[in-house]
């Protein structure tokens, strides 16, 4: 529902600028540029993102979950749709009639998709997942050496892609990205015929040495900072202003929310916004972050609640907002990565929390 | 989709448990239970929840904007739907057409809803939000004064209830509670011929003369504990099982996840499980939380990731879970106010960041 009086809350995703963002990973590549577009494209739409970005000529997308997946397959029949999260036993035929590539991470998963396929007429595709530092999902040095020495294994699966994920591509130098290339490059060379991939948003701003055959960009796309040691390099999608429900004139010496964890030094104004931790705005940023009017940083007061902020309008030079006007808290003056340090965690994490609440606006 | 295989992640809501829960808030009280279902019904689904609630004879709800009451009326023409948000400016009209009561907090909102009542040929309800400590929505006391000496600012409004909120109900004997019961009792006693609202799911548990006309209850409804001093005297509401989707096996000296903040002291095997931040499992979780394999606690290592979480199997005892097998987040092991301590929030976010890719399933 548009109508923003009945829906506190304007989410507006630019997709001129993600498509911006996506020109500019291709002119620094002549590597396939697949993209993340799991958890709902960062919380930004994925249907309208993927729509967006095949008119960009991406044809590569990564999901999380086979569900995802599913979805994103209702969209388009031809786009490649990997599966990061592998393939959960029972899930078999699902992969195979939607068309769904499982990145197999384990063993156990390879087994699983060549027993599977050897009960077809034809190989079925899927991508390797070797890892190299995370821990998380991926083959093992010792599960390569065992695969290695038994081809068979691999029978009647295509492997079409080899790929692995970077653990600290956002810091610059440190020396584990380049360990995690050289162990790729190892596994990689025992699938010859396969693509490889290693890079993610991060990785892409690196070392153009790692971006083998196709990067995987996510973070970078939604305008996330993915060199966070400099200046952003991509432009921002996600602008979120929430409307004023009411002014009020506190006195020195009253507190504020629950639990009274703020206690005014002065008398001052304060507005009351129409979100809350319910919408995603995390409760971690009670007493702790900045939103914006017309420029100037106004501090969260007391705790966020569910549905409600409370910020202090004090320190503000110029006149004040009025009920329905709205506070910026992602926009020009503040990005992704700037709230999420200020409470106490990643960009990410803000995005995909973007709640369900918010009119959702898209330009073009 | 209810195929757990494409899904990851399971999220049980016990209906039975939450008409448990209000009929127990019944034999408690003689003022009428209402109950908060807004933010989704706390993350389980107001639908659901409503339908219910309304089979155990609730007939008043309170949601926090006027899109969820819109979405809650068409669910049943006959309850009373309040809306906590207020009024934002050019709503009235739809407030009007879907019979949705505006909680009026504030001199502005009450002169918007005044002068709309005016171009009608009836009185138009509303409920009389009073602040007694929050800061946050509600009438001050000199807005009070105001208001009383011009008895006409109200013309036109035909008002059903006044209302305040509890700010530290959950902290026993805060002397802030009983002071905002004398507050709202001095407010109320303007409106002698509107029915009384002051108790939340806390404020319920503590003083019977706190309960007026109408308590409105929320967190308690859904499992959460009113009385954090003591033992629950609710049943829990939301279970969430999570699958195995790998085991590992790693070696001493090794890293976990991104930006490998965990070291392994010791050989161990971790499973990776199919959910993450981007589900809800807030990311403060990180190296702090733990989840439960068959009754056994299991901590959470190295960050959490947007689609995965890692956990260390070393101390249990007996057999492992294999791929496919699922952990416990939620559930007779842990409840939400146990995350939630672990997490560094409280139970309410917990619930409501609940995510939309689980596979929900209801038990009536």
């Amino acid at each position: 529902m548009a109508n923003t009086s009945l829906t506190p809350g304007r989410l507006t995703i630019d997709l001129g600028a993600l498509k911006h963002n996506y020109r500019l990973f291709q002119s620094m590549t002549s590597a396939r540029v697949a993209t993340a577009v799991k958890a709902d494209g960062y919380g930004t739409g994925m249907i309208k993102v993927a729509q967006a970005l095949i008119k960009e000529g991406c044809d590569t997308f990564f999901v999380a979950t086979a569900q995802e997946g599913v979805t994103l397959r209702a969209l388009d029949p031809s786009i490649r749709i990997a599966i990061l999260g592998g393939l959960l036993p029972g899930a078999e035929e699902d992969y195979l009639a939607h068309q769904i590539l499982p990145c197999l991470s384990s063993l156990e998963m390879i087994s699983r998709w060549a027993a599977f396929a050897k009960t077809k007429d034809h190989a079925l595709p899927a991508i390797i997942h070797v890892d190299t530092a995370m821990n998380r999902l991926g083959l093992s040095e010792d599960d390569m050496r065992i695969l290695a020495a038994d081809p068979a294994m691999l029978e009647g699966i295509d492997v079409l892609t080899v790929m692995s994920h970077f653990a600290s591509s956002d810091e610059k130098d440190n020396p584990l990205s380049a360990l995690q290339a050289k162990r790729f490059a190892a596994a990689a060379a025992h699938f010859p015929d396969a693509e490889k991939s290693l890079c993610n948003s991060s990785g892409l701003f690196r070392d153009p040495a790692w971006h083998h055959d196709m990067v995987r960009i996510g973070y970078a796309l939604y305008g996330g900072n993915p060199t966070p040691e400099s200046a952003n390099p991509v432009k921002p999608v996600v602008r979120l202003d929430i409307p004023v429900l009411q002014i009020r004139s506190v006195k020195k010496g009253e507190t504020i929310g629950y639990n009274a964890t703020h206690r005014f030094e002065k008398d001052t104004t304060t507005a009351t916004l129409g979100f809350g931790y319910a919408d995603g705005f995390l409760r971690s940023a009670s007493n702790r972050a900045h939103v914006y009017w017309q420029g100037q940083p106004c501090p969260v007061i007391g705790r966020v609640s569910m549905d409600l902020v409370t910020i202090d309008l004090g320190g503000l030079i110029g006149p004040l907002p009025a009920p329905g006007d709205v506070i910026e808290v992602l926009g020009p003056h503040q990005g992704v990565d700037a709230l999420a340090t200020t409470c106490g965690t990643n960009g990410y994490e803000i995005l995909t929390s973007l709640g369900p609440r918010y009119a959702r606006h898209y330009l073009s």
